[in-house]
């Protein structure tokens, strides 16, 4: 896994434009065929890739002021990078030709935490919209402008603040620039036997910055894995002033300061440095796969897990067509994917106890329990690992071939999760053969359990209107959002709402909660630069 | 204790309208002289208890429109048991006959959320400002108007709506009403086997409503304490309509609306009832006590406990004075006292592996070891329980001989503990001493910790100027909040803003964030009726 293999200094990897990571990950045109060749309606030849020059990218409408010219470019290339996130919509558009809304007229890279200040004021004179962008792997449009209400729009890029500015080993946490990506994050933190211990899948393009900013869900199935909760004390640059918030362990003084920042999505500042709470590195680690006939009776076995006291790290339930897909079982079983580690003691007994567990609501262990440190094996757990790390250069690839790839992610509350998961499968796989005029594929994983609640991922497979992808993303969208808000499960759990998920957020959101955040966009930002058109108008 | 034993039906005890509690559980002159020989510069005869008609308390400056008027009462021994919280200066004012800011000219006792929309549309109308009132436990100010603003002030007394309306025993969850006390919310959950398990020490005198305003601290030293990771959804009716989040185990949906009415202390609108997590009732529970001859030395064995994987329930380290004084060990020694408990599982190797980790700080565990139910015992754990439910009731029997007692808590990281607990020692013992010509008591203890951090807690104890009780008081606090702001350690880490730390709160709040929460005031609360002074003007 990348995030454990510092990248070789001897070679230089570039990320793609238009799709995920880095470029030379892509799947290949055979493997692209392939893969097409499960789907029914795909396309015969894969979609070539796209080049920036096909987008024709203008002059920028703006000049940046000389004193802060060092620190933007209107590079074509770096512009089109910075122009849409890695959603599928995004890919898509890019291999199909389509402009996104706009392409940002500059991009920025500040240095340090002036930079971004002066930036703000000369954007906020000039009636410029300000984007913030951390690793853009945003798939809600998080980082698109959309509209014409600016007179020209600047990426502000982050990553040029990467830094861990100061660790506190005794207090466990550590200073750390916002626009630090995943595994410099990790690298930096090592020597100090620590780790911020937050794996989203996008972990290697996606900042600290960017997490808080979306309220990233880690990669463990329970206990600490929100970025929220690492939160000790955040600084964030409005266009009204720097707020600064005291390094502590907790407080009653108010409605925290840190909750109303933490989801802003760029929308009410830019968040410049954190401190965090960090962890010991894990010592212990053990693994187990456990095959259920009945998903109905594998999900009684993750609740009775989520509220027992064994806090496994993972605990990812795979419907059968999610477990087929990623090489865990082929037997049509759901498997519940468990994992437990602990810096302190061995965990083969709490793995024993889960197991036990799982069994008692009918599983069937594979037999692989191990308690040896990570690696990816050829059994369920590793297969499991390897296809979630790989999934979204295979999702670009499906869509060179024509598919349409929507994934999507929620939660709710125990009472619901049946009924919600049999109504996407229905709902949205019935949308998405009427859409295609093929039959679709719709599985399910649960990637993160509570003792009230689960939250269910969501993937869709479809192909049948080459051409039309975004059109057939945007209707089976548009059903997954409604069935979402018939169940009362939130738009988003850790994806964020970007500008895709504005008319779900928007029918979820209480009314005068609304009202203050407008309020509070209002004071914050007055003229109304910051990466507008997202959570409020 | 109380808590777990209900009130027999047959006995109907009366609240003190003036002090702690029960009126019936104050200790008598005897106690009171006892306790202030203790003291140098206590009084030779206790103030004699205070009568609701030495207040003077006219007419009420409006009447209810008739439509509510089933709902609102102008009597004054309510009135006068609604003008102030519980606060020692509260309590002393009362003593001294002084009147609070101002008593409320109606208390209104709604029965359900329309008749509490209904009245703040008419507070509204009329310019009446409304405090939300629960249990009336606030040490802080929180329920007490000051000013004169308005044309008159409308106590709203939650307590008519304290039911447990529904219970999810599958997802261990409840919806309650927010005027529900402490005994009667568990009382009602007991049945099904289920407990909200926050037990702050006001627990009987305190509702979910004001717990949730004020973002309380449950009694459990880590872990699952605080009242905020219970929420699953709130209902707040606010000025201008009712928010209604969705009950959800997890949302990345924008900034969490509950956390921006969490800790908004009726400032933002009125709670009127809550989803709330549960947890099974713990069946198996282990205490011990430890002694440390070294403060410092304790300091490093919490921090390690609080950093392990151990999770004690109790973990609270008490200073040699404060030992002394709960009567846990009187030999100059620090006392940690430790807790396990757990639904599933026994606890008594946890426990176990936490006085071994003591140990190795030099803790020497006092032998007393014990893994059955509760129970207070002669020992050390016993008499600290004890102590710990009896002290409000204490302070009161203090204050009528004289005495000073100012108890402020706070938090922060690790690395300010040692010498904040110092500087608060020396800098308010000194300003106590000077203060009242005579020496003065500062005890300490952790009530909470973290792995980044602890939650001291401060008992000042002093006597000398009779008659000057609220002055000398308020030169404490004043001493106390600098020191806290020096060390940048919160101005409340369980005990809420209200107005008695305004000023601690404005300087530690970022102004960014106060620009927002002024706005977001606005809007809510147009008219500015809501608990006028709290957290912004």
């Amino acid at each position: 896994m990348a995030r454990t293999t510092p990248r070789p200094t001897s070679r230089v990897r570039s990320r793609s434009w238009w799709g995920w990571g880095w470029a030379d990950a892509h799947p290949d045109d055979a493997e692209c065929l392939a893969m097409g060749a499960l789907l029914p309606g795909t396309l015969a030849r894969p979609l070539p890739l796209p080049r920036v020059r096909d987008l024709g990218i203008g002059a920028p409408a703006v000049a940046p002021p000389p004193s802060l010219a060092h620190l933007v470019t209107s590079d074509p290339e770096d512009r089109a990078a910075h122009a849409m996130g890695k959603a599928y919509r995004d890919v898509v558009r890019a291999l199909r030709g389509r402009r996104p809304g706009r392409v940002p007229d500059l991009v920025a890279r500040p240095v340090d935490e002036e930079g971004v200040a002066d930036l703000l004021d000369w954007a906020g004179e000039r009636q410029v919209a300000v984007v913030p962008y951390g690793g853009g792997s945003s798939v809600t449009g998080g980082v698109e402008y959309r509209g014409d209400a600016h007179r020209a729009v600047l990426s502000l890029d982050l990553t040029a603040m990467g830094r861990v500015l100061e660790v506190d080993t005794e207090g466990r946490a550590a200073r750390i620039q916002a626009g630090a990506l995943g595994p410099g994050l990790e690298n930096q933190l090592r020597p100090h036997g620590l780790t911020l211990r937050h794996f989203p899948q996008s972990f290697e393009f996606s900042t600290l910055g960017g997490w808080l900013a979306t309220r990233a869900g880690g990669h463990y199935a329970t206990g600490r894995t929100h970025i929220d909760d690492f939160v000790q004390a955040l600084r964030v640059v409005t266009p009204v002033g720097t707020s600064s918030s005291w390094r502590l362990p907790a407080s009653g003084a108010g409605p925290s300061p840190d909750r109303l920042f933490l989801g802003s999505e760029g929308a009410l500042g830019v968040i410049t440095e954190a401190w965090v709470r960090l962890q010991e590195r894990p010592r212990h680690k053990a693994s187990a796969a456990v095959a259920f006939a009945d998903f109905d009776a594998a999900l009684g076995a993750v609740r009775a897990l989520a509220q027992s006291d064994l806090s496994p790290a993972n605990c990812r339930l795979l419907d059968a067509g999610e477990a087929a897909l990623s090489g865990a079982a082929h037997d049509g079983c759901a498997v519940l994917v468990l994992g437990f580690e602990s810096a302190e003691e061995p965990v083969a007994d709490r793995l024993a106890r889960a197991v036990a567990l799982a069994r008692s609501y009918g599983g069937r262990p594979d037999g692989t329990d191990r308690t040896r440190e990570g690696g990816a094996g050829g059994d369920a757990v590793g297969a499991w690992r390897s296809a979630f790390l790989r999934m979204p250069y295979l999702r670009d690839g499906l869509a060179r071939v024509g598919a349409v790839v929507e994934t999507f992610e929620t939660a709710a509350t125990w009472d619901r999760i049946p009924g919600l998961i049999d109504a996407v499968r229905t709902e949205v796989g019935e949308a998405a053969r009427k859409a295609t005029g093929h039959p679709a594929t719709v599985n399910c994983r649960l990637t993160h359990v509570y003792p009230d609640g689960a939250a269910p991922y969501f993937t869709v497979l479809a192909a049948g209107r080459p051409g039309d992808e975004v059109a057939v993303w945007d209707e089976l969208k548009a059903v997954a959002s409604e069935v979402l808000y018939r169940h009362r499960a939130t738009i988003t759990h850790h994806h964020a709402v970007g500008r895709d998920h504005r008319p779900g957020y928007d029918r979820q959101r209480p009314e005068p909660f609304a009202l203050a955040l407008r309020a509070a966009k209002r004071a914050l930002d007055p003229h109304g630069i910051l990466n507008p058109g997202v959570l409020v108008d």
